[in-house]
């Protein structure tokens, strides 16, 4: 099902600035037992990017009564809100009385989300470009991760890492990136680039609530290759182990596994 | 007017992916005597953006057909044209069989681009991003210019300039940059970042048919103050003097005025 302002439609305006600057952020959100998980820290990040864009605040209540109405009778789905500024204005200026567009879209589950098994990730040669503008927030210019996903076609890669243009690795092209190294999880900085995932802070905080040594900085290709553990995240796969990166193998994982518990846990606890 | 896919309609499929991701292109063309003006240039702008993105290339004879349906009746007026790839996947790689859109919008012509008198520039605080496999094609993902462009409001201020995180100047948020100095016309290297202009390249080759000494280069915030002249270009405006950057006054612009009637002369005898 998608609603559009509320409105079960498959169309929106022409005129719409996400269409035409991608001027809009958006939000991907597992649905379980149907109910949107982590759902505070995605509204979250959706009104900080809103307010990095000068975009007025979307309603958060109708937000949730319109994901409600758009999943409803999905026990499992994944839902996607897109939120844009709305039509209007000739050029780049938004006008003062743009009305922002709400679109929701309910999507069946992903069957390979259900894949406990460990990935195999590539590194894409296409960069992320940095700018402290729009790094951090989930916004509509995706451009990059479209060009880079079209760098493989092989099924056995589950995903790509990029690297901003100083050739440090930032994310993959739907997922964050942790490592671990003699006991530390390491995962990039990134006030400069990439997209700051809800569940890339849930393991920031379990890894805090499990006493874990942890440092948020610039990790280097050859930090990944020399890593004891790699895991990916992101609001639909959650914590997915790595036993691959390029030619590099990764044989155990026991504090990817010991996350992947407290993240089950610590869900199950809220959503039971 | 605006025409989707050759139809006249005011709505876009919610899945389109030039909203999901700003995944395609646009061109911006003035419409003079009925005639669009340097629809070569353009044609080739954006089939070199769609052989960049990998999106399929539009049917530039079809295009011309729905730009003279667009514009029917129109003597002067803008029109834009933006090609997405299409609607479907799930993600950001491309359904194999994604069906590009064709959106053409035909805009009354705007009064400021009659107003030949000189304009003030400011400096954007905001950067412009750099990456290699976006520089230069005019691509949908354009929040670094929304932001920019909610620097000012003053009405007084024609444009803002903004620069690469170096801090080296590449651009008005909506016009190429030139300065004249010691006799030497010089614009941004845009190899890395930046839209590289229609109008900029006419200007290049005026330039060169005026036997003129040109430099593609980088250009420092301190070289664009001490400049002779400065003037601003995009296929609306076309050549535009500057007279004011933020404190910095220029006076005379002898060269910019050689510029303007070589320009003027080129179009009058294509579009007589």
């Amino acid at each position: 099902m998608i609603l559009v302002n509320g409105v079960e439609q498959e169309q929106i305006e022409v005129t719409d600035r996400g269409l035409h600057y991608g001027d809009g952020l958006f939000e991907t959100i597992a649905i379980v037992n149907g109910r949107p998980q982590l759902w505070q820290a995605h509204m979250e990040r959706l009104l900080e990017g809103c307010h990095r864009l000068g975009i007025p605040l979307p309603d958060v209540a109708q937000l949730a009564a319109e994901a409600a109405a758009a999943c409803v009778g999905s026990g499992r789905a994944v839902l996607k809100i897109i939120i844009t500024r709305g039509s209007g204005g000739r050029g780049y200026l938004p006008p003062a009385d743009a009305q922002p567009s709400r679109l929701l879209f309910c999507y069946p589950w992903p069957a390979h989300a259900d894949d406990a098994a460990p990935i195999t990730l590539r590194l894409c040669r296409t960069p992320l470009s940095c700018n402290p503008a729009l790094a951090g927030i989930k916004h509509l210019n995706r451009l990059e991760q479209v060009i880079a996903r079209q760098e493989w076609d092989e099924a056995s890669i589950g995903e790509g890492l990029m690297c901003d243009p100083s050739g440090h690795l930032i994310e993959g092209t739907m997922s964050n990136l942790f490592v671990v190294r003699a006991g530390e999880l390491l995962t990039p900085d990134l006030s400069e680039c990439g997209v700051a995932g809800v569940m890339r802070r849930q393991v920031l905080a379990l890894a805090d609530a499990l006493l874990l040594s942890v440092r948020v900085t610039r990790l280097a290709v050859a930090e990944v290759e020399a890593a004891d553990e790699v895991f990916i995240t992101n609001s639909v796969l959650g914590i997915r182990p790595v036993s691959r990166f390029e030619t590099v193998q990764y044989h155990d994982n026991p504090l990817t596994r010991r996350l992947q518990s407290a993240l089950r846990e610590r869900l199950e606890r809220e959503y039971a």
